[in-house]
């Protein structure tokens, strides 16, 4: 964990960082399975991604495999979870509590990956003061007040995209260091702030363009 | 609309179609606000892209700006949601109605995107027979002889991991063409078959990454 969060420091490229859950993923599965090794061949065949790109992805990790017997399953797959920060507490709000919004606070499964999202906020005065699920829901202008108390680590923001900057001002100004933009606006902030960017709707227009792609073919 | 169809046929880079839905969210800001023009120099400050990559993604489509004046804003957003198939009527089925799954099932937002989810599948018998908000719950085992009869278009996949790659392999042989993947399981299908995937989770790992970095900097 120690040597985990040692590693941790250095910024990895985000296609790494998008593979490493994958590898998760998987392995976790084998050691549900009670299989106690894999080659990266293995991987590689399961997840069609070359066998030296896995190994250099590892790597990030300090983790070798042995020669023959390939990795361990049950420790890879520990240090992958801790490496990529799901077996930390990180506590999050969600800021806008519409479809989208009301969906992530109901989403449990987050916890599982380490995020527990502990409060809502909304402009809405028919939201304001109720509970979604068991999370209260708190007017956007009290989240300075809420943050010096409460010390979220990061902000979901789920508003409707002519709001999206100005309430990301409003994270920034309030203390949050971390957004992670489920919006699909280019959010601005300082560099200190870290974002990240889940448009889902962008990628339905991915699963359509394929779709009509295929339709013509 | 007829003449986005035919454009569409062709298949957009990946890039390109993550960058559409951020000029759509834009102008069809700037169209709430009553905006007529904008250069792509203006949605290039706003977005921080490179204003001759907006041309040339915006150059799929067929719209050219005209000097000086720039796009017109309310044809230039109409365009963009038909190109990108938002406009056109899409259903969907959710295939594991855990936490995640039911989310879906309940985000309305996803229709104003042409996507309405229409029913959803599990096995657990806790929940087929029952309705999660409006959308009826049906066995697993009777996909495909529902997909006989009602035809859906899009199977969006929301089961754990262990599971993913068999019930992918439901849904190809039940018929449907396309798989919008939100578990972190690199899913085989053939050719044929249009994938989008979307592990949340995955950004997780980017933000939490992120914020080490930030934190130990």
């Amino acid at each position: 964990m120690t040597e985990a969060k040692t590693i941790q420091r250095q910024a990895l490229p985000e296609p790494t960082l998008r593979r490493l859950p994958w590898y998760l993923a998987y392995v976790k599965m084998l050691d549900g399975q009670q299989v106690a090794h894999v080659s990266s061949t293995q991987i590689s065949k399961a997840l069609s991604v070359d066998s030296s790109q896995i190994a250099k992805d590892l790597s990030f990790l300090n983790i070798k495999g042995k020669t023959r017997i390939g990795y361990e399953v049950h420790s890879l797959a520990q240090t992958l979870a801790d490496f990529l920060g799901f077996t930390q507490h990180h506590r999050a709000v969600v800021i806008g509590v519409g479809s989208l919004g009301s969906a992530l606070l109901s989403d449990v499964g987050l916890s599982q990956y380490g995020l527990s999202i502990v409060a809502g906020f909304d402009i809405n005065q028919a939201l304001v003061g109720r509970n979604v699920g068991d999370i209260p829901v708190h007017h956007i202008d009290d989240l300075a007040t809420w943050q010096n108390q409460h010390h979220a680590d990061i902000a979901i923001l789920a508003v409707p995209v002519e709001h999206a900057q100005q309430v990301a001002d409003l994270v920034v100004n309030s203390g949050i260091s971390a957004l992670w933009n489920f919006t699909p606006v280019r959010i601005k902030a300082p560099e200190r702030i870290a974002i990240a960017n889940t448009s889902i709707y962008a990628h339905l227009a991915i699963i359509y363009n394929r779709m009509s792609v295929n339709n013509n073919a």
